[in-house]
């Protein structure tokens, strides 16, 4: 069971342009390697905020035949929200979920965000595999990538370059042990 | 005469390391690089931050036959550093400076950090290439590339990938039209 982070930043190690809410800023390159990056996974991870954000794009694809599980503070907020084995609310630790859904069969959890989210997968030393789409762009101010107050600084090795345009990288680093 | 930016950033777009001051966090392959981009350019712009951490070796240096102008809101307060055509303070905006420059002849100028000085010289339009290194590294928190209240977003296109090392890229952006 490999923990896979997927993201797309500006040079400057940002999520987002400016105060713009998601990643529709993103190359239309990109937007086809993350629908395939997410075809690639049976788990999506994410943060309540990223959930929130997405939460009518998601509820619309319940039974695509993956698992969602939100990572969250007050998991009791959601229960409403909470379909069993489609879409579930935690406030576990990374090496908790990732345990849980290896037991459960899983065989690929794709981290999907947000920043703190991100953060707090690197620093726990859980994910196997981080997938950087680099972006031709300069934002100055938006959310970041690892942004939270936890410093951190995981041992990666770059194992991939690939072009997805003509301007767009994709990135893949590996944990090195 | 051409503006080049250099800089050296984690995979989350930080320059320093935490709270660390200065990128001695860098691999031994970018500051290889570095000291050739400086050998390369005639000129060094930089930040009055970045000027007073690197202080006593850049007036250790000062005939190495390269001009240094730190931009600083007053300039007024460094003219006992001031050694006219090697170490000149100013608040000039880029574009006045890279007038100056060209009018006086010279052919490269380095942008040299930090992260309010690259924020300003990208949002001016004035640089004509980026040289990023990429280091294999997430610090999640720490000084940023383009760090300031200024939200930007200038035109760039990828124009070469080099590996420094098997794990550190240099990464060629040029302003696109």
């Amino acid at each position: 069971m490999r923990v896979v982070l997927v993201a797309v930043i500006s040079l400057d190690g940002c999520l987002t342009r400016h105060h713009d809410e998601g990643a529709s800023w993103a190359s239309a390159a990109d937007k086809q390697h993350f629908a395939s990056a997410l075809a690639d996974a049976d788990v999506y991870l994410m943060g309540s905020t990223t959930y929130t954000e997405a939460r009518d794009n998601i509820r619309k694809r319940l039974d695509s035949g993956h698992r969602r599980i939100i990572i969250t503070r007050t998991p009791e907020k959601y229960e409403h929200d909470t379909v069993r084995g489609q879409l579930e609310f935690t406030s576990d630790t990374p090496h908790q979920i990732a345990d849980r859904m290896r037991a459960d069969g899983h065989r690929r959890c794709a981290v999907l965000g947000g920043g703190e989210i991100y953060n707090l997968f690197l620093g726990s030393g859980v994910v196997y595999e981080m997938q950087l789409t680099l972006e031709p762009r300069v934002f100055g101010d938006g959310k970041r990538l690892a942004g939270a107050s936890t410093a951190i600084d995981p041992k990666l090795s770059l194992t991939k370059v690939d072009h997805l345009s003509d301007d767009t990288l994709l990135l893949t680093y590996r944990r090195s042990e």
